[in-house]
């Protein structure tokens, strides 16, 4: 036997979310797949890693005939670690999610589950980061499932490009009522907070982030409009951040 | 008195910081500062945002005649807190560090300073993170100083072009050894990862991240090679993620 894809699986919502076993299930017979992920939630933990305390890693058996670990960190650390201490080479493909909840546009920046593809496609791993736009634990992931093997099979068969990941998104809504898949740019929207201001016990105020969704983009190029719109959105990200346009503006200034 | 800029400032290392001290000695005399910074050390924080606790704010007296916050959160937690609950209106100009240490190529990623300047763009704030490439508690702010001087005021009379943040990294040298200031792009370079791994009292396994920073760009006109050779590095910084020049070549892709 020769050249079994490895696929290394992470995610955001913890090892014991639905969401990671659905990914797994998704792949498992499309090579080695070896789990390394949170053994506790971390959402919306950015591309935070540790460096003020250690890190544990643990083997577990959550799934099946599946070699799995979890880790005390974030999801950029379990990508880390898989990487330098428990990976016979570099995997073939990185696989995050799948996450119960949306991280198109503006939260593709605030992602865990992305921020381990992000990291992924720095170790030089073709990797992609996906997420079903809905939030509840007992979600259907069948069409997320779906979307998720026609993806990691296309990268698996034609490669990404250096320092591009992909960043996919599933709408909520059954697999007959899916158009497709549509190639996207990342929609231009915020999140304007709106923090829940309460007083503790003690006599201490306290504050809850929340916020409203707000997408600023009329464009039907966007992952806003395909997942409004009945498709499943993918937005090639790279890590790149440079504004290389800005950089003749600047040049112009004078110090 | 008409149109005094405010300036919101915070960092990641903590509102106890060497840093932020000298940051806003550096700019309170150009308009209103307001000062909401971590209560405690926030470095790597990625742009990690508090959703699962609440969080806390309390005035404090750190700085004589500034009006400051600490905040329980990260640094992205402050810009959200302070636009939201404190700032009477959108301040004309975010100011983060001055970072204890390097943010440069792909420590962007990872850096609790620049998400606060990246949050700050997201909110239409004329945004700017500043770090020194010395991790010493006690480094030598000067030169610091001064380029923080000149691109606060460079920004209050040029703006910044829209979703357009600065990523500034100040050499460790001296004033008189400074060539001056460069607008750059974001090197390809990444942390080779090498985690120390021990045993602790109990007998199990911990690790520590540690690693070897790696740069594989040639380029003259990246960040890594102005702080190398005697200049202060600029990055103009997006927020758009997308890698628009993928998009055509995963068009190819059929599904």
């Amino acid at each position: 036997m020769k050249n079994v894809p490895l696929i290394l699986i992470t995610n955001d919502d913890g090892i014991s979310a639905p969401g990671i076993r659905a990914l797994v299930d998704a792949v498992k017979d499309l090579g080695e797949v070896i789990v390394v992920a949170p053994d506790s939630p971390q959402s919306a933990m950015g591309h935070a890693v540790t460096i003020s305390k250690p890190l544990r890693l643990d083997k577990t058996t959550h799934f099946e005939g599946i070699s799995s670990y979890q880790c005390s960190g974030t999801p950029a650390d379990c990508v880390k670690l898989a990487v330098d201490k428990i990976l016979h080479r570099k995997p073939d493909l990185l696989l995050s999610g799948i996450n119960h909840g949306s991280n198109s546009s503006i939260n593709v920046i605030y992602s865990g589950t992305m921020s381990a593809a992000v990291e992924g496609a720095i170790e030089g791993i073709p990797s992609a980061g996906f997420s079903l736009c809905d939030f509840a634990y007992d979600a259907d992931f069948s069409l997320a499932s779906k979307t998720v093997r026609q993806v990691a099979l296309s990268i698996l068969n034609n490669g990404l490009p250096n320092g591009v990941l992909l960043n996919v998104n599933v709408p909520k809504i059954n697999e007959d009522e899916c158009k497709g898949i549509k190639i996207c740019r990342q929609a231009l929207a915020k999140w304007e907070e709106d923090f829940d201001q309460r007083i503790d016990p003690n006599g201490r105020t306290y504050y809850w982030l929340t916020g409203k969704f707000v997408n600023y983009d009329k464009g039907d190029d966007t992952d806003e409009w395909a997942i409004s719109n009945g498709y499943v959105s993918i937005v090639p990200v790279q890590f790149d951040l440079t504004a290389h346009n800005a950089i003749a503006y600047l040049n112009q200034w004078s110090f």
